[in-house]
Parts: C-alpha cells; sequence; structure tokens
C-alpha cells in the first residue's frame, strides 16, 4: 500500500487539509458526521498519522496489550492464555489491561496505550461500551487493534467470533428437545452484540417450535452478583415458574444453581438449565452443567496470529474479516434426566 | 531519608566507588559474595542509582504492575480485583503481567519493567523461582516491589502473606477429628515458601495426634494438568489407600474430584477432601467441597495500599514488614457425614 499523506487524504474527500487535521485531532470546530467520514476514509486508503514516529515504535516495544472485560471469566482467562502462547513463542510480552466492564476505564486504557506502549492490542469491549471514537482513535495513533469475542462491528479490523446465534439457537432447541416449554434466557447486556446474537437465536428456536416468546423471560442480569441473584430469584418465583433457563454466560449459571439450592428447586426434575460456559469445574457440579463451550484458547491464539501477521508487515493496517469459530455444546445431567 | 552517593556507599563497605559501580551493574568481575553485601548495603542505605531518571519516571506513568504465576486460579483474580479497586481511586491503572509460574519468564517481565514503564510493582514469584537477583536489580533501578501470598523472604520489602502454617494444621486437624487416619497432601512445588507451609502444619497436626507421617502420601503435583492427574490417580489406586486428603491449591482438588468419579470412590464416604480455594463454585460442586479460603482480595488491596503509601513519599523504599491475613475453613458435605 502506498504511503498516504494527509494532503492525498483531504482530496479524495473534497476538504482541507486543515479540516483532515482537526478531524483526526478530534477537535470540536468539526461536525460528527465530518469526522465519521474522514475516519472512515483515512481507515479505508491506509492513511497513518506521524509515519516517523510510528517506525520508530513499531517493534521497539516487543510487547501487545490484551484487554478484557473481565477476569472472573474462565473464557477469557483461556483466550489470553491462547494469545500468551503464540505471544511467547515470538518473544513478546503480553500486558493484560481489565477495563471491568467500564466504557471509562477502557477508554482510559486506550488513551494510555497512545504513548506507544504496546505494538498492537487484542481487545474484548466492556458491555457498556457504545462508541468507537475511543478505538478509532487508537488505530488511527498507529496500534492496530484485533477483536475478539465482544467485537464492534463498525470498526474495520480483524473480529474473532463465535456463532453465536446457532449456539443461541441449539442451547434452546436442546432445552426444548428435551420437554421444556417456558424458557428463560438470562442476558448480561444490551449492548452486547454476543448477547444480542445469542437472544435472537433463543427466539428463533422458540419460533421453529410454535412456542410464544414472553417478554418476562427475557431476565437482565447486568449489575452486581446481588443485583442478578435477586433478578434470577424473582425469576423462579413467578407462577407459573419456567421449565428451562438459557444462560449466557457462566457466573449466572453459578448464581441459578445458588438460587435454586436456597429455594429447593430440583435440577433437572423441575428446572432444566445450559449456560455458556469454561468453567472446568462443569462437570463436577451438582447436577453436572450442560453447557456451550467456546473454543476460547483457539480464539485467543487465533487473535494473536492474525496480530503478529500485521506487525511483521511495515504498515500494520489490519484488514476487515470476520472468523468465526465454532462453539460446542455437551449435554449433562442438569438438562437430560 | 538523606540522598546516599555511591561515594558514601563503597566507604560504608570499604570498597571501592568502582566495585560498588560494578556489583550493581551486576558485572561477572565481582564476586557473588561482594555483590550480596553490596546490594544488601545499597537497600539498607536506600541507596538509588540514577536518581533524576528516578525522579523523573516518578508518578510519571501513573501504572502499576501486577505479576502473577497464574491466571487459572481464583486466588489470582481475586487479589488482582482487589489491587484493582484500590488502583482504581487513586486513578492508576494497573497491568498485569502472568509470568506462567515459570522463572525465565518472571525474568524476561522485571527486566523489561526496569524502564520505567511502571511506578511501582506488586508480585507473586513462580514456582520455579529459586533465587532473589532479578527482584533485586528491579528495586535498585528504582521500582518498588510489594510481595504478596508467594513471597521471597531474602528480599528486603512489605510481604502480604496468610496463615500457612496454621491453615495446613487445621485443614489435616479437620480431616483427622472426622475420622481420617491416613492422609495425603498435594504439593504443587518444591521451592515455595507457602506450599512447605502448609505441608509443616500438615506434618504438626500429624504429630500431635500421633499419626505416622509416610512419605508415598506427599504427592508432588508440579506438573502439567495431565502429569498431576495420573500423579492423583496412581495415590488413589495405592493399597491401602489414604482416608483423606488435603489439596494445597484448588485445580488439583478439581483433578482429584475428576479421579474420583472416573474410579468410583464415594466422597466423603471412601476418602474426605478440603482444599485451599477460592472457587466461588465449591458450595455448588457433587458434593460441596469443605475448603480454606484466603482472603485474596483483601490482600491484593492490602499490597496495594502500601505500595501507594510508599510511591507517594518521595523516595520510594519500602520497609521490611511481615503482614499476615487469616484464612477461614468452611466445613461442607467433603469432610462431613
Amino acid at each position: 500500500m502506498a504511503n498516504i499523506t494527509m494532503k492525498q487524504l483531504a482530496h479524495s474527500l473534497d476538504v482541507s487539509i486543515a479540516t483532515v487535521s482537526k478531524a483526526l485531532r478530534n477537535s470540536y470546530e468539526i461536525s460528527e458526521e465530518t469526522k465519521k467520514r474522514v475516519l472512515k476514509q483515512a481507515q479505508k486508503m491506509g492513511y497513518q498519522p506521524n509515519p516517523y514516529a510510528g517506525a520508530l515504535k513499531r517493534h521497539q516495544s516487543k510487547t501487545i496489550a490484551l484487554i478484557v472485560p473481565e477476569l472472573m471469566n474462565n473464557f477469557f482467562i483461556q483466550a489470553i492464555m491462547g494469545a500468551e502462547a503464540v505471544a511467547k513463542e515470538r518473544g513478546y510480552h503480553i500486558l493484560i489491561y481489565n477495563s471491568m466492564d467500564s466504557i471509562k476505564q477502557e477508554k482510559g486504557i486506550l488513551k494510555d496505550l497512545q504513548n506507544g506502549r504496546v505494538d498492537g492490542v487484542i481487545m474484548s469491549v466492556a458491555d457498556t461500551t457504545n462508541t468507537d471514537e475511543h478505538i478509532n482513535d487508537l488505530i488511527l495513533s498507529g496500534t492496530p487493534v484485533v477483536f475478539f469475542d465482544r467485537i464492534r462491528h463498525e470498526i474495520e479490523t480483524a473480529k474473532i467470533t463465535t456463532d453465536d446465534f446457532t449456539s443461541g439457537f441449539r442451547a434452546t432447541e436442546h432445552l426444548i428437545q428435551h420437554g421444556c416449554r417456558d424458557i428463560a434466557y438470562l442476558s448480561i447486556s444490551e449492548n452486547l452484540s454476543i448477547d444480542n446474537k445469542r437472544e435472537q437465536g433463543y427466539f428463533e428456536a422458540l419460533s421453529k417450535y410454535d412456542i410464544p416468546a414472553r417478554k418476562n423471560r427475557i431476565v437482565l442480569c447486568d449489575g452486581s452478583d446481588d443485583h442478578n441473584y435477586n433478578q434470577i430469584k424473582s425469576l423462579l418465583k413467578q407462577k407459573p415458574a419456567p421449565d428451562g433457563v438459557f444462560a449466557s454466560v457462566e457466573k449466572l449459571a453459578l448464581l441459578l444453581y445458588r438460587a435454586c439450592h436456597e429455594l429447593k428447586i430440583k435440577i433437572p426434575k423441575e428446572l432444566k438449565i445450559i449456560s455458556f460456559s469454561n468453567l472446568r469445574s462443569a462437570p463436577l457440579l451438582n447436577p453436572p452443567l450442560s453447557t456451550i463451550t467456546q473454543p476460547a484458547t483457539e480464539m485467543g491464539k487465533t487473535a494473536a496470529t492474525i496480530l503478529f501477521k500485521y506487525l511483521a508487515k511495515k504498515r500494520p493496517l489490519i484488514a476487515n474479516e470476520n472468523i468465526v469459530l465454532k462453539s460446542e455444546l455437551t449435554a449433562r445431567t442438569s438438562t437430560l434426566g
């Protein structure tokens, strides 16, 4: 790709160089619409501000950052370990950042990374992230970003995800095929595309089997453990109560088990449960938990491999690419018998 | 504390400035013994090489590093979250590094941190770490280090640990009081002081009840999951088999549960189990697992609070201090009934 100047970028957009420059610096003088146009064109043409600084920086830090939204989730731990295995082979360090599912924290981390602390970034966004600006700023500063799992569709780069719609569909269909007719879905966020896709899969399966979807069966658990636990208990105390639950993440399945134990609800006799989970203890729970397991280690490895492929080039602008890996459904006692 | 020069340091040791300089740079020309003397005196007198660089660096990065030996262990995840809570209040970022229980990796990380990437370090050493040099080098480069859990006694700084000897004693006594007479101990490392202390507590309890200690009841599980699983299965297949097991870390308890399920050994009827663990799922396992739980979040908070206290000073040389927090024993079905 040729070396694009700010002048060429301005020319292609039919605006002044000053406008481009201000737009890239996110100046208040420029409208949001124009900023978006400029950013989009800059990414498309492969424009890189301050190429000298970029060249100086590249391969100097021998470090990449991995930003995850939470650590109390084996999915992210395994993804980190996958990326670490690849980084270790290349002699790179990995810095792990926890955004704690806070967009404010995430913005702070990305701003911090603009100083060239790392050569590249692998990230999964916070469940509160509803904008792309801070991520685009980092990319334009010359630090490439690869997404995994919790992605932002709007940003042009490589995105490693799993087949969330299909998995949501299969999890729900599995409950239906084992006798459930009134299935609840535990959601962790209204913002996340992975959550939306799992939920859409759930609705699609209900529709296939002509089971009416009810609004009070979608339980949003986007707060503290205590808040989520109360949400779940309220669900289980409804009359009639659901006969199946599909949990979008493992921490909700553990809270659900706790609530069932407390309320003396028998799993699977009175309630069948399936959950997305990378818990090592899933087969050891009482009863063993049926799971949808994402290939987390593989996702981390893939994200790192793509990032390193681009870092080896002179101008690491990552092409848009969607890589979708398959999750695996493992039926255990919590949905059988 | 006054500003110590290299000259004063050399004078106090009755050696030349060149010797001090070379010793601090870890030159091959200087004997190990002299290096140790110089390092010790440098720490004692609060000597800081290149104070200008140190001053420039301090409070610039607004970042601290947290180095853990593994991530697939809820103890470390909770400790990270405790430190993060304190860091967040102070407007600091935390970089998390995983040494993967490798001293080589740990050395690489500490070397990387000598460039002033962070203002301070909180760390738990790898189970293969059997030397202090790389840590002393970092401290002498002006970056203070606080230890938690897996500490190096030889280094002069603040160390946050738990009452491992007492906990090992109580865990073993608990098994004895519930009828066990032939108890095995699953160890994760021969290097780690925490493991040694837990094991000493185990021996002490056996001794109190006049139960003979047998060598083949100490099972070293310091390899891969597969290796450790085979070690555990060999133990359970011995004749006679043990009637109780005390596991030093939660991952070994999960492997032990898996082995019992596979070999159809009934817990707690045929085998009673207690383990160090911060697993959220411990009460939900089949059967619920009796645990010794370390106050991990509190340990992370305490380590961060001490580090920030020293970072607020002009010369952050951390005084030696041992802070020992208490773990909690929770009896559940795996040792009762």
